[in-house]
């Protein structure tokens, strides 16, 4: 191995090299990248495009004394293999292995987690202020964050604190014109009309010099009309006056795959006594031709990769073909569909995950029924609860992760206002590979405290079809949660049909035990009555359907003919499904039945296959059918 | 009453009168609000603001099929007079009258519901787009906003997607330069340059004009140079880029008490079929003397008004002279002090509410030691994990109810990273005439679910200190909720002590029954005693003081020697405190004791005195001692 990139066991080790060098690292870990996800898989396009960046700046600062802090962490593998994680790179997203975005435990390189969109300022004026007032040794602090980021609303009230304060940071915009689908909105337009256009790049440095070069008689007019017109005319030239506005300097538009050109920029940067934004232009996927010569298509495919799909040159089909189940993202995208067509009033919201939450299928049909508000939930939900108001069906597919950002809106402007709005929570429960970021777990318990609110689960993919047009049909705000990846193998119904609001289902009539599932919960109940059954145990098992509001005769019913009652769901148990069953039958007045609670420990899971997770957490019909034979052999012991 | 308001009893009566008149009823508004608060006491400051801005809009639009919404809904008043509720402005805020913001359920000129602020350009979006797809008739749609609440992230989503999107809807920019204490931050500096600019008002009408009128010379060089550079020169006369780069027109500056002005710009406005900003200058107070006059800080001092106080031309000191019991809120911000006194590491963090928080304790003693972020309780937080991170000890001292907005950042970037961050919850529980959206009834349900999170609750000022002092010795993330108003009346410790984290108290010895208190249902909890011991009930009484880590020991032994269980918290029952305690008991496996959850209903709850919604709802010691007597002699009965 003779390669450069085999000498850079710590950050440091780029101190030494020559800007040649250097360029030719970043196309060494490029390689590597390339070679490597290509193998596993996992985020690729954006990581493609952060290879200079990486090296300039990790070749001019002290890390972790100095720090950079990378946005959402699915650019980072760069700086993973740059700072002393080159050869685990292979292990990345794998249980036990490398994490899919930045984390505070695995390197003292990483300097915030996450995994998240827009958080990255907010963080590092955080840092930067601290040290001043001596939280730690003072040092250099960058930023870096990608365009579509940019959207989130928290990253501006970032950008207008540290503009108040003077905060000496550096922000790096690193602006592929994509966040994962192409951006939406006007900042993102306002980036694209300066970085599409060659005459901005680099013009700000060379401002002062063209000003002399006006056409005669400009050069003497400017100083009558003073300093204020004076930087009216540069901002012809400098193209950050949205920037300059909130008091930050603005370096750009630069060429973010230039080493040399970066490194200037980032000197020029530090030596500044107040916040400075790097504008530069990268491409998304670079250096892979499919993903670069196949224009917005082409990035959007390439954003993650599935293993050898790299290799092969041909992405992975984002569905698998028959007779395989189908996921219950598209089963969803194609409900959108049909409920559009059948109600003039519904219209599908998205916050910049148009394929991931299938609303990619009713942007294709019906592209007037579509919103895209960017990576923004928060507006998201206002969006939504506007055109509720104004007579429509709004549904917003986010994310349980994601739906967080958006709290306070379901709290104050659609709950409190009893707004008909549809919440679809795809990625609810453990999601797998992207880790404790992204693991949809709370949503239950926070959505459950709120008044108005249904809540409802499907424990297959015909339900999901079901109960989506029940929320429809439901005059206040209702919210589904549904799992990450492949439904259970039912038949779709042709029509769907609407579920009684709260009420629940019994599947399999048993004696002395009744699980009680909600959502993929069902599923693991169905699996452990059938392990029960082998060993002589015939239990009940139920389908709760909804947990707000529940089915509180059926509940009252099962735990007076029942010793044990046990509530199965994939989100953290406490404040969750099983407390609200407890709730349930608590106000009934019924006597306290004995109730086990299967679910989410109180602890951030890690990532991994969804299988080993759920191993791990004992989210397993196995491990549910053996607690219940305990707490059945022995109903006076502990059974937690 | 010859005043011509009395002639409006709904907006559409204003379009009959000239602009002179039409300037006359907006004077007579300010002379009603300035007599009804002055009397009741209520929002004040910003109203006074609005007289202008109200009778304009409502004398070019028919709502409510036009619709105008005011953000916060604390500037309203005038809205509320002018259509339909001027004789009830006297009930406002008290229970029973009129709400304290807009509310649907009120009015149907009332738009949308709001108490917490930023959210009307996100709902204008929606509802304008809504229109434009056939959800209601088509009409024009108005967003009056403050410059504070511009801070907050989601406005400036909503910006970036009408500018995406080209929505033709207006906004009112309705600048004061104060959100309730002065602004903070870039973006209001923003507005102040251009605001604070004489040279700057209404000169984009003229800026075509005024380019004819430029040295000569430069007039031959513009056509040569092209339309860019006339944008640039248009950038120097016309303040708005910052809008323009984000593809809005704007319209500024205006005078916002001048109807003339403010009709001339509106009538613009609706003629462009893209988002326009109206930047309007107003003054809060405007009309009122001591407020006008007083500087920023007769402006913050007259944001609102106790009964009275108007009449006297001074206002009510802002904490009773003793021997009252202090504030919690003054004694936090003493103990804030005290604690950076002893603690270099410690900075406290307030979103725009300094004084609320009781943080302008702490600026004035140690302004080194203080940030406000402005409205932007999302960088609130993100500013203190990057602080944490870097070594301090940040204190967050945010509403109960504002702090939702920071929800993903305290799962995602605090609790997920085990950041050593105190939350502190001022207006926990019911606060009283502000109503339902600023009741903080839900983060016991919302901040029990995450993991690492600690959650402590004083019942007394004294156990405030301890609290704090408790939370920053915590190696990870803390909160405390305490209720508005004042303490119990107990003395204050010279010296804070650390509380064993999960550790209750037991604070008086009983039989039967057993009354666990969380925070301000620790008093009820005592006072409950009381009654039942006068009725011949002699009952335990117990702190839980930690509704996360439980004291497990503890309550199983109170389950063991007692027939019942009285769990007393002032915040929703769903997933609360009384749930948690159930939680404890199922996991330890103790035999399920019965348990009665005495909280607030699944329910938004009205605006009034605080006493008269405890008694709405139940949350008094009279009624708990009735409940827990029911349920001891007749245990077998309902006690829900």
């Amino acid at each position: 191995m003779t390669k450069l990139l085999s000498r850079i066991d710590r950050p440091q080790d780029l101190h030494a090299l020559s800007e040649d060098e250097l360029q030719t690292v970043a196309q060494e870990v490029r390689e590597l990248l390339i070679d490597t996800v290509g193998e596993i898989g996992g985020h690729f396009g954006a990581n493609l495009g952060t290879c200079e960046i990486a090296v300039a700046v990790h070749s001019l600062i002290d890390s972790p004394r100095d720090k950079v802090l990378w946005d959402v962490g699915h650019q980072a593998y760069p700086h993973k293999v740059l700072t002393g994680r080159r050869d685990e790179l292979g292990t990345i997203r794998r249980y036990g292995g490398l994490a899919p975005f930045c984390s505070i435990a695995e390197s003292e390189h990483d300097i915030m987690g996450a995994g998240h969109a827009s958080t990255s300022i907010g963080y590092a004026v955080g840092i930067k202020e601290a040290m001043l007032r001596g939280g730690a040794e003072d040092g250099k602090v960058v930023a870096v964050i990608g365009d579509g980021a940019m959207t989130g609303g928290v990253a501006f009230e970032a950008v207008s604190q540290a503009g108040g304060l003077g905060t000496p940071m550096v922000v790096i915009l690193n602006d592929n014109g994509m966040s994962i689908a192409p951006n939406v909105g006007a900042l993102s337009r306002y980036m694209n009309r300066v970085r599409l256009d060659p005459g901005l790049w680099e013009a700000r440095e060379g401002v002062e010099e063209k000003l002399t070069k006006l056409p005669a008689g400009i050069g003497a007019a400017f100083e009558r009309l003073g300093p204020r017109f004076k930087e009216s005319v540069k901002a012809f030239w400098a193209p950050g006056l949205w920037w300059e506005e909130l008091d930050w300097a603005y370096l750009g538009v630069i060429d973010g795959h230039d080493v040399r050109a970066m490194r200037r920029a980032l000197r020029t940067a530090f030596e500044a006594e107040r916040p400075v934004v790097i504008h530069c232009a990268t491409v998304k996927g670079k250096g892979f031709a499919p993903a670069e010569n196949g224009g917005l298509e082409g990035m959007e495919k390439w954003h993650a990769a599935k293993p050898k799909s790299i290799a092969s040159r041909r992405p992975a089909p984002s569905r698998p073909s028959s007779p395989a189940p189908p996921q219950y993202t598209q089963v969803f995208g194609d409900a959108m569909v049909r409920e559009c067509e059948r109600d003039p009033r519904v219209i599908g919201i998205t916050a910049a995950m148009n394929s991931g939450t299938g609303l990619s299928i009713l942007q294709k049909a019906m592209p007037e029924r579509y919103f895209d508000v960017g990576i923004a939930e928060q507006q998201a939900i206002l969006f939504a609860a506007g055109a509720a108001l104004t007579g429509m069906r709004p549904v917003a597919a986010i994310y349980s992760t994601f739906l967080q950002r958006a709290f306070d809106q379901i709290v104050h402007d659609v709950c409190l206002q009893n707004l008909p709005v549809t919440f679809c929570m795809d990625r609810a429960g453990l999601v797998g590979d992207d880790g404790p970021t992204h693991h949809g777990v709370f949503d239950i318990a926070y959505l459950r405290a709120l008044p108005h609110m249904t809540l409802m689960a499907p424990r297959d993919e015909a339900m999901l079809v079901h109960m989506l047009h029940t929320a429809l049909h439901i005059d206040g705000p209702a919210a589904l949660r549904y799992p990450r990846g492949a439904g259970e193998g039912v038949e779709l119904p042709s029509t769907p049909v609407l579920i009684p609001v709260g009420t629940g289902e019994i599947l399999r009539e048993g004696e002395r035990v009744a699980l009680v599932g909600y959502g993929s919960g069902v599923g693991k109940a169905l699996g452990a009555a059938d392990l029960l059954a082998e060993r002589g145990v015939d239990v009940t098992v139920a389908d709760a359907r909804f947990a707000k509001p529940l089915d509180a005769p059926l509940l009252a019913a099962l735990a007076a003919e029942h010793e044990l009652l046990v509530t199965i769901e994939e989100g953290v148990l406490a404040g969750g499904f099983g407390s609200a069953v407890w709730e349930s039958l608590s106000d009934e007045g019924a006597l306290a039945p004995r109730i086990l609670r299967v679910g989410l420990p109180d602890r951030y899971v890690t990532h991994g296959a969804p299988a080993l997770l759920h191993e791990e957490v004992g989210f397993t019909a196995e491990r549910i059918a053996e607690r219940v034979e305990a707490a059945v052999l022995d109903p006076r012991g502990s059974f937690a």
